[in-house]
């Protein structure tokens, strides 16, 4: 049994920030090479905190889905997994065992040699007939990033792609740094020029820097009187969006795996956590806002204030994924970071397989089954508000500056609105799911929409309105 | 059978606003001689739109808890009320038939004759053994507001002061108006003087500015070098906060209903939706986040998220006001000014008999009961925004220049955290509690907090923190 891991960043604010991790996970989990693909997210959830709870076996891999190392993949990541690592990931990746599992993280996919194969593919969507006549590659890069590693993966890429002959010329040009984009007329001679934008997705850079420091006006732009005029340049998507970045990641597990066999066992915890839940299920139960019903052999899941409501006045989902996305904003249509606020939208009911229950349960309210049935065991460890304050590193370091006055100023607005009960506060909670409360709820550590605030309460930004974490 | 209805300003934003009205509706509730004493509020639930629905009988004497006539009770409350009356009340009241209910609406109580003693009380509390010899009675009036009824009240009760032979002095002082407070040394004799502040309670007027315009230090202050010293002046409470306010009420309400005789009858609607409901709690229902349950004769009411808590866990309350008090504010401790909002506070239950589930589900979700009964015997009509919104005076007048998109945008925020479904905006609502389904509740009308929120809206103030709508 394997388990793959995606990380993202995530947003506290933006709904769409998951969106690409959520379409590779669905990609990888349709090839059906890893028994379960699960995603955990810096800004959502599950947490980095949480997310090896969550996972069924005790053979892991966990893959950044960055598109270049960095701080996130070298310092946030490795910490809040717990790997006791830090600093540049060697190419065959960090491995460790926690809590019985083995796990190990990998380089983010961005800087996997594969990814010179994602280029070619984003190439060619613009540019079908390429060759190594008449066309031009500019592999096109930041640059200038705290991360040395980020130009050299351009380069990296654009020797391989020179190598593999596709091309008529190769160019690596960075936004930050020389060789800048804007140059390109003085170097790229060939009259057909294919620019891909080695960035994880559109954005600020792929819609407006670029095409305005290289003169392009769309997707193909004529060039009249650059000093190798006529040209034409063909500007290509982004590679981070690629579906064929799901194959890096394939290759980048394979490679992080190496040659240790068939894999890990059913962890326990989690298998006893489901076991116990299921049991709920069979008879009917709540965990939350919601209410899980038996029905003719399948489960229907609803928001509990839905109960009785007619099916026709309620949308139907019958997708773990239709569920999902169905209730990632709220009423008013925000973004719910945390699902254990309560605002769970009602309006819908889910029905779905024995099967698929685990997996609903688990978008619904990332890591609460595992976290409360740790507890109704007497398995869970709180990690009191000092020790998650310490272990903040950047824009964040400045959280251990709180006073205890303020953490709990925060607590008052951000987690009086949440199900959980603090217990790194010192809170206790006699009971849970397990013991049949559906709004009983764990929360062994802050949360980071907690520290987030905590940090904007300490700058003196809180309470302003449009909060602009989102780090 | 008759009904006795107090109106309070209430607030948005202060959980503490109410209280005063509580307090003498409790006082009053005591006495025993209504049916039945209702608490409505301009700014708080019930709301003035929805008080005369929740009213359990047809002969229904309403009264404004205010200290003197204005805006509030010439304009605001008639209007709200549906009286079909704008401007100043004579003094023997307003009656109207309205859904076949005798409605009596009376001056405030702070016009009434019967201040006197209220004033006179508060003089003895501060000097018990005042007397025609040697103390002097101040009556400190405010002056000068929009109504110029307003001195004229602190005139007459000083004339009947005067007249009833306990002072040696009489004076009506002001604090914005002629004859000032400030000039009290140069009119007053007597070596001991009361000062009677005829305000509704303490504020920023009572415990700053008269202290500060007369030179008093505490309760007591002894003044040395006044023309006429030695002189101590003796600062008594605010008369609108005296129990005997609530005679006051109990007179005001009498001579209102004059020689009407016996009362009313129960009125069939409302008495229509507590019978069904109370056939629901009898089997165990849930109604909004609440559910009740039928207990050895009793019935425990706690939030639905508590289901299942240990007893021991939760905090046991016994009666209607502990339940009121208990669930006022969020888990955050902030106020509740709608009780709909998803923010039903946790960690309680309540033990109650048949007799007090009325009042308490009532309070917990003012008007929820009647309203959803109505809907659910087609008998609810919805109020349109641009009706509601033409209705509105004062600083609110200018919501009628919201865009639906901004009514949209105000209802994203405010609404999408409410249970109601809002059939002033067109929303469809298949069920309600008497169909089974808990958050299935009715919004007839835009509630005074959406309304102040629009008026942000409209003003650019919102989304800028700490609104600060509360007129």
């Amino acid at each position: 049994m394997r388990s793959l891991v995606l990380i993202g960043h995530g947003s506290h604010l933006n709904g769409e920030s998951a969106g690409a991790v959520y379409r590779y996970a669905e990609l990888l989990r349709e090839r059906g090479l890893y028994d379960e693909v699960v995603e955990g997210y810096w800004k959502e959830e599950p947490s980095l905190r949480q997310v090896l709870r969550t996972v069924r076996s005790t053979d892991v891999t966990v893959i950044p889905m960055f598109i270049s190392e960095g701080y996130f993949t070298e310092t946030v990541i490795p910490r809040e997994l717990g790997l006791g690592h830090q600093g540049p990931v060697p190419p065959e990746g960090v491995a460790r065992v926690l809590g019985g599992k083995t796990v190990r993280y990998t380089l983010p996919y961005g800087v996997h040699p594969a990814m010179s194969e994602v280029i070619l593919a984003r190439a060619r969507e613009v540019l079908p007939d390429l060759n190594a006549e008449d066309t031009a590659l500019i592999v096109l890069g930041h640059g200038t990033t705290r991360n040395q590693n980020s130009n050299r993966v351009i380069y990296g890429n654009a020797d391989r792609l020179r190598d593999s002959g596709h091309f008529a010329e190769v160019h690596a040009l960075f936004l930050d740094e020389d060789p800048k984009v804007g140059t390109w007329p003085d170097v790229v001679k060939a009259p057909r020029v294919v620019v891909v934008p080695f960035f994880a997705s559109e954005g600020w850079h792929t819609l407006e820097t670029i095409p305005e420091d290289m003169g392009l006006t769309g997707a193909v732009t004529e060039f009249a009187d650059t000093p190798n005029a006529p040209q034409t340049v063909y500007y290509a998507a982004p590679v981070g969006t690629h579906p064929d970045v799901a194959e890096v990641v394939l290759q980048l597990a394979q490679e992080a795996r190496g040659a240790s066999g068939a894999g890990g066992d059913e962890d326990h915890g989690h298998a006893a956590a489901w076991n116990a839940f299921l049991a709920l299920a069979r008879r009917g139960t709540r965990i939350g806002e919601a209410m899980i019903t038996p029905q003719a052999g399948m489960y229907e899941l609803r928001h509990a204030l839905d109960e009785g409501r007619p099916a026709a006045d309620l949308q139907t989902l019958v997708t773990v994924e239709g569920l999902r996305d169905r209730t990632r904003r709220d009423e008013g249509g925000h973004h719910r970071p945390v699902h254990t606020l309560r605002n769970l939208p009602r309006g819908w009911r889910a029905i779905l397989t024995e099967a698929e229950l685990p997996r609903a349960v688990h978008n619904l309210y990332p890591a609460v089954v595992e976290e409360s049935y740790a507890h109704h065991t007497h398995n869970l460890r709180a990690t009191p508000w000092p020790t998650t304050a310490r272990r903040q590193t950047g824009i964040y370091t400045k959280v251990t500056r709180a006073t205890s006055e303020q953490v709990e100023e925060v607590a008052q607005d951000v987690c009086s609105k949440c199900l959980k009960t603090r217990l790194w506060a010192g809170e206790r909670l006699g009971s849970t799911v397990f013991s049949g409360v559906p709004g009983a709820i764990p929360c062994p550590e802050a949360c980071t929409l907690f520290i987030a605030e905590v940090r904007e309460e300490v700058s003196g930004k809180r309470g302003q309105g449009g909060h602009g974490h989102d780090h």
